[in-house]
């Protein structure tokens, strides 16, 4: 969920020689916002009403006792005072309404479980703002924006509904989250267990820091879920790098390749032909993520099985240079004209009225220094080192900020989380953020999910009549860990009195 | 562990009408510098380097990359890289060296637990400050005084510890803390279970806010250990406050008074009176909680029992005002005149040198709010109501800070702790600070130890002659726990390999 802008902004990073933000990051980041326009409001089923809590700006430090609105979504439409429950969702990286939208899973679950739904939006997203429009202006503005601030939000606001909504005091939280929003709702049992009974972490990749896992992961499932369609796919789309750079040694051959690409802006220079090389992995990537077994609008309206839509048009790795990079413009059309409405691809769009791109763009700058690599043989990419060293001077040139990459490991624990209890790790197995997910049990109370045929947090998603067995069967253990932490909550209340 | 520092800086605000820093607060601070300089050096068995580890000044934010040193210190004479632990002291208001000699405990289990000791200072205290001398200058250098910075900072050390020293990084540490370091070695192992396999909390008061507990039992507890000693000693003090009220009345009362209690400087307001009685029941709540059972120098140089030494000269209530004064003067001395050497009771005295006063205060300011009451019925003192707003504006006045006097509860889980594990809650019987520390089970893993006729934190201290059989016991229960702690590790550490 939004995820996928995460991921934009750090290949950014990694692929491209210029300082953030980057225009690839900034176009993928407008798309997420072109999708919320095309997602309606949630209507009869999803009613729900937005309400506003007030948090301190700073939790950690009493210099300022400014405080802003947060805002959030409820609907107790299915809320049972009498042994009820509250399915709380961590907020991530976007809007709490586009959020919203793509959570149906808590709408499907919330009669079933008795459940209040709460949606609150992660500060500086959405309207969320703790500055207003001076949010993003610098790093004085931008310095409360971490995973801990959030986390306390989150904490004030489960108090703030227990005080004010009478009959939630006495009723067990669960925290629901996916993608960045996985790790907070993670991570908010971990650190505020007295809060939430229990976490699902939807294709949280709570492993993807530091050198927990390889930092080529994600890029080789991408490959994989391409391979795994065609073999002739994932190496046409090896191949077309190298055809692009013949291309771009001549004014006649960028001329060719802007034409052939149909790109809004001809390319002029090699610089613009590497944003044009990372704009295309970016969609690659996106394609991966997003793989869904039906039609779905959550970056980009786009039709089932998308890779096997794009994938049909690399068929063949052996053509010439101008046939395999014809054939991959049919391929991004998949993904970047699925309406046909499109009259020209923009590689260098940007968005000037969405500002959550900015935030994470802060965020992969300070605490969630996420590593990624290429190497070009186990996965279908250019080779790309990651360099550290030049990732924290353009985030120091952008933000005036210096990264701190082992922090969230010793922050929330890395791999040594074995003393917490009740969390659900669920991943997808076509997901290439699960690479940096858990997904072997590591006790009998954190849990892992992974189910086949699905993409990033396909779990999470509405019931659907193309949804394969496995996310069925995934959703349905999910609620019985559910039910069985509500039952234990009510069951040492009754202890109690 | 100089937990009676906090004691005196709330009391103040709870019993004066002054704004902080209050004349009784800061004389209690200089107490603690004065004993520490009776303190020698640890020599022979407790030799240790001083060590200094770069912190971030600020974990929450990066706004500012500053650092700073924190002091630590290390003894590993009976460290074994075999099998050993580590026994981590998370440290508490005061400096480290002064806390490291008044921890005994830990210096006589070291070899039978092969354990290499830390004892890390809190920042702002002792010799680890932010901003060097301008640490404690405004609200600005002080934002970064929290009980969340201290807790990364030595989650961030120990981090440290085991890259810098070889052989430790596949070791067990465990926290240990008494008073404030108590709840901080609590917090560090439920925030960062990773970082410690199990916390010895000594003395730590970790309900004492909100409304967990009742405002009034401190002080009750405080009038129990001396009426238990003596019936009349609690009474005597009850009809002294207005003895003394009775003498404020007229200057040549004013007089008598100054000339009986031999103040330094004579009294001439009924502030002044006020003052007086502040730092006369600071003076009862100290001799609780360090009613030691033989000869010791933590808040000052004392006798044995210093309770009933005291209470030996308030043996009868029912004497005139004059001759009960007299007698409250010589318990008086007991507390200030053990050594012989005064000449004058200096109930003004405030400490220049000595920093940690201000960061206590600070602290109370903010995070570390904790209710304090007396009624007069319950309690031998003047009748006090716990009052949040004058106390409010109070820290406005001296810090431009606002206290969040629900946030610890927020943070920390008030009394719903019951999923975390591996921690040790000791509380002496005589110690007031027991009110609000957790003196029954929780679960099998957190579990509360109660020592019959132990002040406050006695069994960090070291081995005596003197000991009570019951510190001898709480002590060997505390050893068996932390073995079984590290043999847990050790067991899931083969399994992993």
């Amino acid at each position: 969920m939004g995820r996928c802008v995460l991921l934009f902004l750090l290949l950014g990073f990694l692929m491209s020689g210029v300082a953030i933000p980057l225009p690839p990051a900034l176009r993928a980041l407008s798309n997420v916002r072109l999708s919320t326009s095309f997602t309606s409001l949630p209507s009869g089923d999803m009613e729900h009403s937005i309400r506003y809590v007030q948090q301190k700006v700073d939790h950690f430090g009493f210099k300022t006792d400014r405080t802003f609105k947060q805002r959030y979504l409820i609907a107790d439409k299915h809320w049972k005072r009498d042994g009820g429950s509250i399915l709380f969702y961590t907020g991530n990286e976007g809007d709490i309404v586009w959020i919203c939208n793509n959570t149906g899973f808590m709408w499907d679950v919330a009669e079933e479980l008795k459940a209040m739904l709460v949606f609150a939006e992660h500060r500086y997203y959405g309207k969320s703002l703790p500055f207003g429009a001076n949010s993003f202006k610098d790093s004085k503005h931008m310095n409360f924006l971490t995973s801990e601030q959030a986390l306390a939000d989150f904490a004030q606001l489960i108090r703030h509904l227990k005080r004010t909504n009478p009959g939630a005091d006495n009723q067990p939280v669960i925290a629901v989250g996916g993608s960045y929003g996985g790790m907070l709702a993670a991570w908010l049992r971990m650190k505020y267990p007295h809060m939430v009974v229990g976490a699902l972490a939807a294709s949280a990749p709570i492993w993807q820091f530091e050198d927990i896992v390889p930092c080529g992961v994600f890029m080789k499932i991408v490959t994989t879920d391409f391979r795994k369609n065609d073999p002739d796919c994932s190496e046409s789309i090896r191949r077309s790098w190298d055809a692009m750079n013949r291309f771009s040694r001549t004014g006649a051959g960028l001329r060719w390749l802007s034409e052939a690409l149909q790109l809004c802006t001809p390319l002029t220079s090699s610089q613009d032909v590497q944003h044009l090389k990372d704009w295309i992995s970016e969609t690659w990537v996106n394609l991966a993520v997003v793989d869904y077994p039906y039609e779905a609008n959550f970056l980009q309206p786009l039709p089932a099985w998308p890779v096997k839509e794009a994938c049909q048009y690399l068929k063949n790795p052996g053509v010439s240079d101008t046939q395999l990079l014809q054939n991959i413009f049919q391929a991004l059309n998949v993904y970047y004209n699925y309406s046909g409405q499109a009259i020209c691809l923009n590689m260098s769009e940007t968005s000037t009225s969405s500002m959550g791109h900015l935030s994470w763009s802060y965020q992969a700058c300070t605490e969630m220094v996420v590593p990624f690599c290429s190497n070009g043989f186990d996965d279908m990419f250019e080779p790309h080192t990651w360099d550290l060293k030049k990732f924290s001077d353009d985030c120091f040139n952008l933000w005036g900020v210096k990264p701190r990459p082992s922090w969230i490991t010793t922050m929330y624990g890395g791999k040594n989380i074995n003393s917490h209890t009740n969390i659900i790790f669920s991943n997808g197995d076509l997901d290439p953020w699960s690479g940096g997910g858990v997904t072997k049990n590591i006790t009998d109370t954190l849990v892992a999910i992974t189910i086949r045929e699905a993409a990033h947090h396909l779990d999470l998603r509405a019931n659907n009549a193309f949804d394969p067995m496995s996310v069925q069967l995934a959703r349905s253990l999910e609620v019985k860990y559910m039910k069985q932490w509500i039952r234990d909550f009510y069951s040492s209340l009754r202890k109690k009195h």
